[in-house]
């Protein structure tokens, strides 16, 4: 698919069939995924794939009831959670070099983009949940100390259209050279 | 260009030429920016293009020396600054709702991965910049209270072929149900 339709055409997609995923099809992804940048080369994300039920339905837990993404970690084929090492980005010689301390959320966000958006041109969806319990989804995967669960997916082909959300006017989201006074 | 080989293809560029970027690529780059996801579609990233040149050096000027992306920064037509509202995304009625607090650097880099694939597809380059002064960087453009400039790039034409640093065995970075125990 070409890049410009894979960006514009990506939807965060909460149905799924339980159409399985092809071996080869999810290698593509993970690939993509690792091919993203990371700071200073450190490639602290890592991803868990999960068709284990019991995992699975574990990982599920750790979100609200309430968050709309809930049922799609049950009907999806594969759940993946986007995991990263502790103290590499931002970091060095075991200090953080900036303000904002880990920047493994920046580097696992780089990944996840790469990942939706080969999902997307191959047919298949996701939705990227931030909001889950990331303690309980890290025991649920048995990430080791120093490592975390960031964000998750359900991975799977998309059971219904989804809306396209309005983005706000560029004139919001752009700012030439410097932002307007007051 | 295809999804697949701008991501495989695109690298962290260090050296420009002073190729002036057209408008309407410009333009292209920024809507493929503005199409990644957001936090309950909290909309929090924001752009700043400079073309500035007192501007662009004060950005220049708030990299460490050492920073290998510092001369990027005087050499590009365009630097661009990616910042991001603050308490929006991970946020719900003004209270962080996850450990992790503001997750406006994982939006930016959802969006600052779509520009940097869209870059490459148009010829451009780019190198994704965290380490500088965000405060400095950010008073540089006048962020309003409450917005603060995550990171930094480069935009403009490769003066050089860009090694691909090797990324680290797959099965280093995929971890299939369940990290190994131990």
């Amino acid at each position: 698919m070409e890049l410009y339709q894979a960006i514009a055409g990506r939807r965060s997609v909460r149905r799924y069939t339980d159409q399985p995923v092809p071996r080869e099809v999810l290698e593509r992804l993970l690939t993509a995924a690792q091919w993203a940048p990371s700071w200073a080369h450190t490639q602290a994300p890592e991803v868990v794939v999960v068709d284990d039920a019991q995992i699975r339905d574990a990982l599920r837990a750790s979100l609200p009831e309430t968050n709309p993404a809930n049922r799609a970690m049950g009907e999806a084929p594969l759940v993946v959670a986007f995991s990263a090492r502790l103290g590499r980005a931002g970091f060095k010689k075991g200090e953080p070099t900036t303000i904002r301390g880990d920047w493994m959320m920046f580097d696992v966000a780089l990944a996840m983009q790469n990942f939706m958006l080969a999902a997307h041109a191959e047919g298949l969806a996701t939705v990227c949940i931030g909001m889950f319990d990331a303690e309980a989804a890290s025991r649920a995967v048995g990430a080791p100390e120093g490592t975390t669960v960031v964000a998750l997916t359900p991975l799977g082909y998309p059971a219904a259209e989804t809306k396209v959300p309005p983005r706000k006017d560029p004139a919001q989201f752009v700012h030439w050279n410097h932002y307007a006074e007051g």
